[in-house]
């Protein structure tokens, strides 16, 4: 039997062969009539479930391209921004913001801990920022930050508010245009269910007017939102070539999201992510976050003193064949972090949490066996999928 | 019968089966040890195809953001830099060099031509040039700049050497190392023969050391050198996540491509752009560029006096299958470019050379029908493949 990889990581995440098989559809000219009629389509799809009417821009590059190209097209050498920090991707926000010339100044929240947005108010408040900038969900913290508040804090200080919802959008809601989002990111490979490749980002007609009306000449000319627009209007245009089959794979990918329904979607992950965080103190683990601010996205696990990380993940990997990540910056070896996001279903769950167990008492931690599944049984029963 | 359409566009090309195939395998995570492993070998297969012992980024991105990242790197805001620019994307180079703070002096040629060695070494002495840009085949045009004499001339002047391969490497030889090389980029989708979604970059110890002693901060995140190096030496490092199925595919694709041996692939691509430039000539159309400067990856035909662009493109299209590309600029509807690079074979050239045929005949051009075809053959048959 070949062995197969369930990745439960937070991101990438498992593909369905379904979108595999669009990606590797036979590659056609990026300004067919057929590619565009692909892309049109596809820019619906993401308007639905980015909830905004705002531009949008699938592009070839990583999340942290998309990143860079957010910031690029509405911040200014020079302009003050407030970035919120509470993980390793918040730190990143504002160290992309920085290279660019912003001047950055950091709201620290302790790792796995989220923005309080009374702070943020007053801190906004304190000096004239441009923007605000934030993560929805830190891949390294799995703490939700909240971002519809943060949205309203930010248009009562008339800041743009950009946003990395890399880790959560397609898993958890995000409305972009009702929370006030100017500038949104994200990946391919978290809950939209893609391999990495892609990163898309919109924009706000607020950003775009920040973008027409900015006095420093642009600093990239590949993330330039203004040489894009033309091409998502008619896709027949060329500025650059776009990734032709990654575009079939979101085509498909949208397609499996919208048919899903996004409310559905969003309580399956909501309600796997409760599950797990259940099973996990059931027997005596201690999460990184609090209960009401836990992603749906991924869940942050403390060993238990004893347990070795590098042995724990092998175990898991090897034995199981079930990938988890570790700890991040100071996280790192003393948590594992599990991704549910994307198409993670019960069974994948289930097997998680089993082999968790098995992994643990490996090692020699004790505990009541099978009180994870059993905890984690209950949790699916008692809510409606 | 399902319509295949036949790329015969200067990229994207048709990809195979095999690297498609490649491409679906199930995402795995970015720094596990299989992905680590497959993308060390396809590090190694590509230091043999840019011919350089240099650092090499396969990133995902499209060509233009490549260009971007050659120059963000080793150029810094107010750095003269001379770009020569012959077409569409010459022009484009020398923009982007300006869009990230560049002085760009523009050494114009005339779309079709190419550069004189002669020319731009008194040129470059003229003032003091951090770099000499240049693109080796200009998709617009398919003239192939002479870049191993160009090459010599930067190093005579101490200019860095930028050189945008994208229409040329992996079908027409470019030593990166041999010819002083110091920043080569390239994208996926031509004669690599890959889907489009990967840009691929080189940097020589002269551009590392370009990037570590600028003065002025990089004003780019994902894109800077520094900050990929480390993972490119040991993958299961994280920077930002890679495209891990377009590196399936670069895997495979490097693999094909070193299976048939460099030098055969340059020759088949000199030999089937020769044959198709006889069959052109052979029915009277005239050729944007001389034979001795055309590039083996791309022609450019001039339509004889009333055929209609659009018409002619729809016919061979809808009629034949065939995809062929307008011009681009000023040469728009005055010719038609054919790409004949990556997995091009005899048989998809000479279908093409029937199609066109057929296709200027339904617009009334007269010629000795089957001249074509017949000049084809005999090109194809003289020198060996």
């Amino acid at each position: 039997m070949q062995k197969r990889d369930l990745l439960m990581i937070p991101g990438p995440t498992n593909v369905t062969p379904t979108v595999l098989a669009a990606m590797s559809q036979p590659t056609l000219s990026h300004v067919s009539p057929k590619v565009a009629s692909i892309l049109k389509e596809t820019l619906a799809g993401l308007s639905r479930i980015f909830k905004t009417t705002g531009l949008i821009l699938p592009l070839a590059g990583s999340g942290t391209l998309g990143e860079e190209i957010a910031v690029a097209n509405v911040i200014e050498p020079g302009d003050r921004v407030l970035a919120i920090s509470g993980g390793y991707f918040g730190d990143r926000l504002s160290e992309v913001a920085s290279t660019l010339g912003a001047k950055v100044d950091v709201l620290q929240v302790p790792w796995g801990r989220v923005a309080d947005p009374a702070e943020v108010e007053r801190k906004l408040s304190s000096a004239s920022y441009k923007a605000l900038l934030v993560v929805h969900v830190d891949t390294a913290t799995g703490a939700a930050n909240p971002v519809e508040k943060l949205g309203a804090v930010a248009k009562a200080k008339d800041a743009l508010f950009i946003v990395d919802t890399v880790c959560s959008l397609g898993g958890m809601d995000v409305q972009v245009d009702a929370w006030g989002i100017d500038v949104c990111f994200t990946g391919s490979q978290k809950a939209l269910a893609l391999p990495p490749g892609l990163t898309i980002i919109s924009f706000s007609s607020k950003a775009l007017k920040a973008r027409e009306e900015r006095k420093a000449p642009i600093g990239t000319y590949y993330g330039d939102l203004k040489r894009w627009a033309p091409v998502m209007q008619d896709p027949t245009k060329y500025f650059a070539t776009h990734p032709v089959n990654m575009i079939y794979a979101l085509h498909e990918s949208c397609k499996m999201i919208l048919s899903e329904g996004l409310d559905a979607r969003f309580a399956r992950h909501a309600k796997l992510a409760a599950a797990f965080r259940a099973a996990m103190r059931s027997i005596g683990l201690r999460l990184l976050c609090a209960e009401d601010i836990s992603a749906s996205t991924l869940t942050v696990v403390y060993y238990p003193d004893g347990v070795r990380d590098a042995e724990f993940r092998k175990t898991m990997a090897e034995k199981y064949g079930i990938v988890v990540a570790g700890g991040l910056g100071p996280l790192s070896q003393k948590v594992f972090r599990v991704g549910h996001l994307g198409n993670v279903n019960r069974d994948d769950l289930t097997a998680t949490i089993a082999a968790v167990e098995g992994s643990l008492a490996e090692q020699g931690y004790r505990f009541t066996a099978g009180a994870a599944a059993a905890a984690a049984n209950r949790a699916l029963s008692t809510r409606s999928a």
